[in-house]
């Protein structure tokens, strides 16, 4: 049986995972920038964002062994759509707790993709990316983790500071 | 300390709730009557629209409780959100994978919702919904974790029918 068809959606989800992470190094930067008094969620976003540019990398390569443009609207969109939600979120009074949320989602978006990819990439036999992607994954786990982690910390501290009628509960 | 803040948060995010519940049972509504060659799938998420009407009446007697009203603008935007998203993801060719990544990722972020909830139910001093939450938590990660188990399979059966250029491949 010819592969056409599933190398056809293979390269597109390629090119997803790659749009994905320039719409996640858009998202991340956005949130960095704004925060001012959760450090310790600032450090975290930032050390991912260093992985995320790496991620772009990993992706690069594969995309290039097939010859793949990775240069595409969808990059475009996904960029346009991060900074939209920024600033949607942005005009929240609980940004850093819808932020840290979406941050959080966004993080559950990429574990999906990849799983899909693992399984696509196994189906097609590009063995050789498996453990990238592999890789990536756990990344993106670990994040996701420790967001999960330490969101009820993050609505403590923005509630307490709330009730303080503080201006640095919002960021 | 005067808990006002703290409280006005807690309410909205306890409509913010009800209105994702109610996404929720639109979205899964409208995938559930588009399947037709993923049965284990369509079971799946026919049973946990049950669950999802279970939750929205739980949360619903939460905000009796406050005198809250929980017909609002943001469940409209959220179900207009929904019925926007099926149409988009709709013309997708890979809709089937594209609909369970969706609902993967919506999953997760009522599982982020739950968890932000819970923070807040236990800072305003609202025992009494705590472990309402809880239960409604675990229904979404047991969905959650059933999904992302099965998405290798789906993944896997969408580009073998696609392969076979069967039109089961879709949906």
């Amino acid at each position: 049986m010819s592969h056409s068809q599933a190398l056809r959606h293979y390269h597109d989800w390629l090119k997803d995972a790659h749009a994905m992470e320039k719409q996640a190094e858009t998202m991340l930067g956005k949130m960095a920038d704004r925060l001012q008094h959760y450090h310790e969620l600032k450090f975290r976003i930032q050390q991912h964002i260093i992985e995320t540019r790496q991620q772009q990398n990993q992706l690069e390569n594969i995309l290039n062994r097939y010859n793949i443009s990775h240069s595409s609207v969808k990059e475009v969109i996904g960029k346009m759509f991060a900074i939209g939600q920024a600033i949607a979120v942005s005009f929240a009074e609980d940004e850093i707790v819808k932020g840290t949320m979406s941050c959080y989602v966004f993080e559950n978006a990429e574990l999906a993709s990849y799983t899909s990819l693992i399984a696509a990439a196994t189906y097609v036999g590009d063995k050789e990316s498996i453990p990238i992607f592999e890789q990536i994954f756990e990344q993106e786990r670990v994040m996701s983790d420790w967001i999960f982690s330490h969101l009820p910390e993050i609505t403590n501290k923005f509630l307490t500071l709330s009730d303080q009628q503080s201006i640095k509960a919002k960021l």
